[in-house]
């Protein structure tokens, strides 16, 4: 179908878990969600009527996906800024939420890292970086060691070297810079824990914040998220947070991935989009974030979040195999799962939820229910 | 497509509100929604890519969408249970739940009343009628007035007729009975108050209940639920209620429609399916009834529902005209629109809901909040 509905046409680029529960809020509120993707079998090409195939990198899909609707958004930032900005350009009616400009500048670790500084956010120091000889030259200036990040596309652990000696500089291989482009070195942060932070803000200005929440990494990969997490920095950083989602003129979900190193919450890594730490919402907040970011890209009103009970936990159903999943539906946990065809070992399958006065009594019930799924 | 998938496949029988958020529940659970409907425009068409067209009274139709599904379930107990049983026949490893001959049984208002009486469930007293003359003569039985009632196909007070007086009786159509079919007659119920109760029973027999809610109708059809509501015979209700699904060896999600007589509760009539009282679980309990619903047909262990605050209402958003509505997001209340695509005055186009410490706040702040809708 290529003629608009009265109700608002939202086009989701990409149809991977955060796609899909995009469109199952979508649903809910009466927004009419189109997903591109290239599989009828992708997580949300299965809850929508409105499945385009495609891949979001064509100009031909793009420019077809775009006169079906009127608000187009992302389920990640890894796109081609340029191929959409000129399909948009054709298609001026439609808004595209976060705007290209900010995804091009929080796609690129390099400028992310800039647009940081730039607003005084707290964040490790760091160059740019194109030649293991710059690295080595570089190397001498991070006395407790660094981290090569690619600049583009880095994403799970993916094109991420920690770098804590000489020795692994020396293991590193320096065809990694013909092979994977652009990087940027910055200091190694030794950190007590990880912890992220969301927020939400809509073009008038609107801006609603998360509870800080401590995420928990295996293998680069999140396994859990508990909170609320309270921390003597938290209001300092909500503050900046706002701040910096204004500077970039900022519509939509955006996640902080921050380090905590007792004393400072230093920002890690800017995620433009719905997040794996803010999961938990679904059933943990009187909003969750999906719902948050499509009032917020499609301008209404934000609700700010109130927690349910005092905790919430959220745990990663990680594949561990290549065989049928095996799901579990006897525990206390909330289930959300994505349909995924095939499982594979780290694949993110699903995640489960649970609500309770106490974040770490829910995690535990989380960690035990886990147990009880094969996958 | 008419391969079976690794999930497990659902067939909804029907497209409407119910059969869209029994979908949406089924997709975060992982099992996958087919819906059988007239329409591609139809609330549940819209939220799952496995929509077949045709009718849920064709046995063609019927027979394409059992081959489908692993399980076949309503959102109406309005249908043609002797072609559904025939074509079952025919799909011997699909499960139908509830059972057909459960919603036999209950579609029928004179087989439904019976089982009431056979069960001990306290209702009023009836008579089948098929005649304005035997109606005559019944009449006399009802000194506080009676009610007459279509034995198939009434719902939201089509098909009934409330006869308090000589004079209603004198100004009834006699043609009903050749227009309508089989009536029965029953004594009319002073009231305090209406309320429901809902339970969930799985084949093995698990069994859970929801609070007692009052449910306020407006000409005949559901305005607002709100509850939890006590009563001294709550307690004695639950446990015929239970007794009443085990004794039909039920299967899925059944309400019970209540009239408070203050000192009585009274069963008006049983719905063989999620129900309009229910709508608040969404938000208001550690689970749904859609969820619930499909727990127990798919044959797993039910969870038993808790409060998440101490109240909850539920309002709905009937349409008053035909014009197309506005939304409304600015308010407290959590929306869950239908995407219907007429308004319709009278018509159920979407509730809200709203959760907090007291039932009558709640009711308050979503009074206030439809007002906000253009319907």
């Amino acid at each position: 179908m290529s003629v608009k509905k009265d109700q608002t046409q939202i086009g989701i680029l990409g149809g991977g878990q955060l796609a899909r529960m995009l469109c199952l809020k979508a649903h809910e509120a009466g927004w009419e969600p189109h997903v591109l993707s290239p599989s009828p079998e992708d997580p949300a090409a299965q809850v929508t009527a409105l499945w385009h195939k495609g891949s979001i990198d064509n100009r031909t899909d793009l420019s077809h996906f775009f006169k079906n609707v009127d608000i187009v958004t992302f389920e990640s930032e890894f796109c081609d800024v340029n191929v959409i900005q000129s399909v948009a350009r054709e298609n001026k009616k439609v808004t595209v939420a976060p705007s290209l400009q900010a995804i091009g500048i929080l796609q690129d670790r390099l400028s992310q890292k800039e647009s940081l500084v730039q607003c005084g956010l707290p964040t490790s120091r760091f160059f740019e970086v194109s030649s293991y000889q710059d690295l080595q030259k570089l190397y001498s200036q991070f006395p407790k060691g660094c981290v090569l990040k690619r600049r583009r596309f880095g994403y799970d652990g993916y094109g991420t070297f920690v770098l804590k000696s000489k020795k692994d500089l020396q293991n590193l291989n320096p065809d990694v810079f013909e092979l994977l482009g652009g990087f940027i070195v910055e200091e190694y942060i030794p950190f007590k824990r990880e912890l992220a932070i969301m927020g939400f803000r809509n073009a008038s200005g609107d801006l609603v914040t998360f509870p800080l929440s401590e995420t928990y990494q295996e293998n680069a990969r999140c396994l859990w998220v508990k909170g609320p997490i309270f921390h003597n920095k938290a209001l300092f950083l909500k503050k900046k947070l706002k701040k910096y989602m204004e500077s970039l003129n900022y519509v939509g979900a955006m996640a902080l991935e921050l380090f905590d190193t007792g004393s400072d919450l230093i920002v890690n890594e800017v995620a433009p989009r719905v997040h794996n730490s803010g999961h938990y919402s679904l059933d943990g907040l009187t909003i969750d974030q999906f719902a948050l970011h499509l009032r917020a890209i499609v301008g209404i009103p934000l609700k700010s979040p109130k927690l349910l009970l005092g905790g919430y936990a959220m745990y990663n159903l990680l594949g561990q195999s290549k065989k049928a999943p095996k799901l579990s539906f006897s525990s206390e946990a909330h289930l959300h799962w994505y349909g995924k065809k095939e499982n594979r070992p780290g694949r993110k399958m699903g995640h489960i939820n649970h609500v309770s006065s106490d974040p770490d009594k829910s995690l535990k019930i989380l960690k035990k229910s886990a147990k009880e799924f094969q996958l």
